[in-house]
């Protein structure tokens, strides 16, 4: 069998570049980054320019990523099925708690957010789908963790930054609340990422009973937690949605 | 100079290929309808299922985009300097008017959607975010034909489907109608997309006078429209919009 294409490797780093950090980098940034002769970047570039995925500043000539990216985002939305599975619960979670509610799958080293329910209130809020989210120290990113091995994995692959005093980032403890995620059947991050934030996340399975994917509900801590610990109503209500979207995806009731 | 890299450009065919119709495709469809061989069409997705462009589905064996997609349109929009600095004029439009704001972009031959802001109401409502509009149809889609030379040559060359008995596909009755649209300042279509539905769109500058988008509100032609005419006060606060749009990227006042 062939192996992976260099060429389209390549490609592939420079848009992960163009993703992260400062966004706008020019040639030889971009070439020294990756390690990688001027003409040959330049090539790549120009190819990905073309075809809409990078964009060139006119004044700075410095490359930024491209709009054909945000139409065959929003594609991989429209074809994502436990996303479409999951709208309507999603939305009723977020009616019933009053708070906002997330849907994440794996992706990479951490969770990507594909789909994301405002707090129903007027506040004015920033639509978090495309983002991504961290695997240990939020409640979608434990309850993954604690389900799928692949998961697990990435965890300990990964850097586990200490956002907070709260964050986790020692494996056993790690795994030790794993456990207890397995256990009671839902995960919790109080100020574990973001301080004053909590979060209550359960796991969402295929027919086959693989983990595809976890539904959270994210507020403010005086809210969904209560003396220290998350509300077993916000619990209740997380797994109730978690288990109709598996069933909807064809996983046994249980 | 070297020309463009094949690899890269048939790889950007097969994303467009996932993206467009149905959306899973095996290996045979994508190498037939590419007209590849099969060797060569499995490498590239082979290489595009790593990098997280494509995956595959376990049981059927089907490709479909992949979730670094969204990740990466995710950041296209987080870089999009126009998209930033309208944030919150759409904002005020849509309270204002108490109708959905849609920003768009020229991409490809259609309006690519950067930012939409919800109708100020309970309703459940869709986000259109990395959705296409069509140029001939829609008012942000007419307002770029007037403004923007690559924008007129682009829907020169595209089908211009007629989506309602009011859809204008004849050239010259566009070019007319992109004569009003510059002289009174703003575009309009009038169930010419979607029976019902009208909307009013105005020109974004940069600080060249460049066209770099527009702006409109959309809603139904009860409340957009009076008498059959574009409500002359829904005009106004488009254009307001995008007179302060252009200035915060730098236009002259004017």
């Amino acid at each position: 069998m062939p192996g992976p294409i260099q060429s389209l490797e390549r490609a592939a780093a420079i848009l992960r570049l163009l993703a992260g950090g400062e966004r706008r980098l020019g040639l030889s940034d971009v070439a020294a980054s990756l390690g990688l002769a001027k003409a040959t970047a330049h090539g790549i570039l120009r190819t990905l320019q073309q075809e809409g995925f990078v964009e060139q500043d006119p004044d700075s000539g410095k490359y930024q990523l491209g709009a054909e990216l945000l139409r065959l985002g929003q594609s991989y939305l429209d074809v994502h099925e436990l996303r479409a599975r999951a709208l309507i619960w999603a939305d009723d979670l977020a009616r019933a708690t009053g708070e906002s509610v997330y849907l994440g799958v794996l992706h990479q080293r951490g969770v990507l957010i594909v789909h994301h329910v405002f707090r129903p209130d007027d506040a004015r809020q920033v639509l978090d789908v495309g983002g991504m989210q961290p695997l240990h120290s939020t409640a979608l990113g434990k309850v993954l963790v604690a389900h799928d091995p692949v998961a697990r994995a990435e965890l300990q692959a990964s850097e586990r930054e200490a956002f907070t005093p709260r964050t986790l980032t020692d494996l056993d403890a790690i795994d030790a609340e794993s456990a207890l995620t397995r256990e009671r059947g839902w995960g919790a991050a109080v100020e574990e990422t973001w301080t004053g934030l909590a979060s209550v996340a359960a796991l969402i399975q295929d027919r086959r009973q693989n983990p595809v994917g976890a539904v959270a509900v994210h507020g403010p801590v005086e809210r969904i937690c209560e003396a220290g610990a998350i509300r077993p109503e916000l619990a209740i209500a997380v797994r109730q949605a978690a288990r109709s979207i598996s069933r909807d995806l064809g996983a046994p009731r249980f």
